[in-house]
């Protein structure tokens, strides 16, 4: 036993990455935790990753399928991707070796709102789970597991599973034990309760994670960081969608349709969400609520500062300083950070009870405010849609965000179609870019062409748009949501031939 | 007072259809009870619509926005129309006129998933509500109204509308007293508390809807029947389709996924739907129950043949022999029938709970499970999508089910890109046509794109699909989703240019 393993049962476990990866055989489905970079699994993946390079050497085939919480890092989705050793991969990911396989076509990807995933493997869509690798920060004298930076689909993982690997990772900091609120008061049909929660800080679970010890095959102890997320300053087109979604959210206050605590933030990953977040605090904004997923360097500032008041999320994905900024301050920090399954997190019922105010990226929006969140040119993936769905759908306001070009100018954001749908017209409330913000809502599609066009676009391409909308409004087949089919998507194909969406 | 209005203070209130139409004015928005053909004001539109015909004769602008629960009727979808008296219509509708003025581009319609209708409306996203325009069964004595035969969005209507209109229709069997549970338990955000249903038969509101008094402008009594909705056999297609859906089913009580008791049946209307419910019938199921929308002549034979222990709706769309086999066993029927706002029977957080079964039609679907509910080639709008995405997103199972060509053999149901998506890849679990049944759960877009082939498409279009397929799987930018962007939509265009998908 070790001040990590503190449960005499599940030390006598213990054993080396090597002989716990023994225990996959192929074939498997494998569901593993991690979140957004955060609380993967740091030394079992790369042994595996081993037992198939092996075995393809002796032309033995060994592929696994693999479950996670959302994207990891390399030390997991690279090595099993660069010994082709997935045959199956979901729910979100975005590693570069992954994401070649993907669209190589070696590799079936499925892409699945995260609010599902957890009930899917419960209705057994996914088939039998082989094998749960998680990775926690502790293990109690009772036995129960202390979880590490990320919760993910980890609850789910650990019951439905037939064997349990675990890795203890002395790396994440002690101290989040306490942070997080596993909730077992799931069911399923026809037996589901109320959720009851009502505020984002209600904690309605229990701080560990229930293993069955019968079931524990192996404990791995690791001391590896979780990936290195450092902080990027926003740059100006970002500062600039902030700008105008902070005066958007102003005007909101100003016409009483939101007061000045908002409501429970949902907030994407990546520069932008880092603009609006630090927007908010050199705003004013004081004693807000976060109900989100990943919560990162960027809200830690805001917590100490009081711009926040608490922040529920799945994942605590911090750089190395926003780690040692944590350890520093971390009875501050516990009180007022809550990591939750993600089937809680990400949860419609919650999120429409709440009323959250869901912020998010996107590749590229169309003139009637279809959302692409996932594909280049309708058929490369880029991760995947992630909990973007489960926000825009039952959010009190849904916003989609994105600078208006890309690719040195050359790609359009804003498109005449788009090349692949995530968010239909019936879920985008908003949408910004750094030259504007289109408000929807209470929009038709013509109405919302008109106004994307007006505040979105970028400069060089509204004279395209223009043209296109004039021209489908005149000549298209039915004039609710005009269109003409033989060049929709010319500017995708376009981009393809020649790199430019430009004529 | 009459039998039918029994408040002293509402009855004074009573006038003509012509006076009442009086308190409309141009630019109002107008929010009428309706759905499905059930409920809605019979007297009141028209005489609006002569008004609006007075006007226009002399060169006076006289235009409405109209809101409903869903769909209506000629009295008033069809009269409104006919006088151009619509600027904006939501959220759902089925009127010739309506749709022909709309693909006219004469007529902003916005299409709202139906659940999203009412917390709009109260987030004030469609502003003020200048009447509210309502057909009720009665008015007690102490001016409590009972609901008519849909509730749809009336309670909000009600409460928000500065002035009420009420229609009170003697052709609607008083028996429906009852029958109703309208909750008032909703609030907005911050404020929203878990809704406390748990099984489809749960009652936790009123039987009737409250009003203001001093919003009461004025009461109309009609005595006109509900839109005719005779009931139509099946036809082969249909029963063909039904028959691989309860395969479907029995494979997975068979596989432990569902008992014989099922879950809560979700179902659209029309002939498809009807050939489900009566193979349900056929197959021996019993105590089954249904948390839908609609309620029509089908169902009451189900329930009275034991087969539905209960049902619950925001809608009962009978014909003139369904209304009267209704009110032959009234009491039977109002112990096994419960009519809800459709916030509720449309709600998130319900259908996931109850888990229902969702099964609905489409107009297409593309190889990769995208399926498009609403559009014709991308721009002509059918109906709109309903309460399709509230139950395709939240069930246990969503299924969209259609012939698998339409307008004499020369369309394809299943295409190589829907030229409208409402419902992603990320939300549609089976697909089902005359031909067969794709279970897509669990599948990468790919594997997906084979099953849909195989299973669903109509034999005159499969080689075509095929042949799309393995050239996008070898030439696609991408190959994820592959697709030839130069002729995703061609078959579109061809049906534009030629009539027919086919070469």
């Amino acid at each position: 036993m070790t001040d990590r393993i503190r449960n005499a049962a599940l030390a006598a476990r213990t054993c080396s990455a090597d002989e716990a990866a023994a225990f996959i055989n192929p074939g498997d489905t494998v569901a593993m935790s991690g979140f957004t970079g955060a609380g993967y699994p740091k030394a079992v993946p790369a042994a595996l990753a081993a037992r198939m390079e092996a075995a393809h050497a002796a032309n033995e085939a060994f592929r696994v399928r693999v479950l996670t919480g959302a994207s990891t890092a390399p030390e997991l989705d690279g090595a099993l991707a660069k010994v082709k050793g997935m045959e199956l991969r979901l729910p979100y990911q975005s590693d570069p070796t992954v994401r070649e396989r993907i669209n190589a076509g070696e590799l079936e990807y499925i892409d699945i709102h995260l609010s599902h995933v957890a009930q899917y493997a419960w209705f057994g869509y996914f088939g039998p789970i082989d094998v749960a690798l998680v990775e926690v920060s502790a293990i109690r004298e009772d036995g129960l597991l202390v979880p590490s930076s990320s919760v993910g689909n980890n609850k789910t993982w650990l019951d439905l599973a037939d064997k349990v690997i675990l890795e203890v990772n002395h790396w994440q900091p002690e101290s989040l034990e306490g942070m997080h609120d596993i909730y077992y008061g799931t069911a399923l049909p026809p037996n589901r309760r109320p959720i009851p929660l009502t505020r984002p800080d209600d904690r309605i679970g229990e701080t560990t994670l229930r293993v069955d010890p019968a079931k524990v095959v192996a404990v791995v102890e690791t001391d590896a960081p979780d990936r290195n997320s450092p902080f990027a300053a926003p740059d100006a087109d970002s500062q600039a969608i902030a700008g105008h979604l902070l005066d958007f959210l102003r005007r909101e206050i100003a016409r009483g349709r939101l007061t000045e605590r908002l409501l429970p933030l949902q907030s994407g990953v990546g520069n932008i969400a880092n603009a609006v977040l630090a927007g908010l605090g050199a705003g004013g904004f004081r004693d807000l609520t976060a109900y989100t997923e990943v919560i990162q360097d960027g809200m830690l500032q805001l917590l100490r500062d009081g711009v926040l008041r608490m922040a529920s999320a799945t994942s605590f994905s911090l750089s190395p300083d926003g780690i040692a900024e944590f350890n520093r301050h971390v009875d501050f920090y516990r009180e007022r950070i809550v990591l939750r399954p993600q089937e809680i997190s990400n949860h419609p019922e919650l999120i429409r009870r709440l009323g959250c105010i869901a912020m998010n990226g996107m590749i590229e929006a169309d003139l009637y405010g279809n959302v692409n969140s996932t594909h280049i040119a309708g058929s490369r993936i880029m991760n995947g849609i992630g909990g973007s769905g489960d926000f825009a759908r039952n959010g009190y306001l849904s916003v989609f965000m994105s600078p208006s070009s890309a690719k040195n100018g050359n790609v359009s954001t804003i498109v005449p179609m788009a090349s692949h749908v995530d968010h239909t017209e019936h879920d985008a409330m908003v949408l910004v870019t750094e030259q504007g913000l289109a408000d929807l809502r209470g929009l038709s599609p013509k109405q919302r062409a008109r106004r994307i066009i007006d505040s979105c676009a970028h400069p060089d391409f509204r004279p395209m748009l223009e043209d296109y909308f004039e021209r489908a409004c005149r000549d298209s087949f039915g004039r609710h949501t005009p269109h003409l089919l033989g060049e929709a998507l010319s500017w995708h194909q376009r981009f393809i031939e020649t790199g430019s969406m430009k004529r």
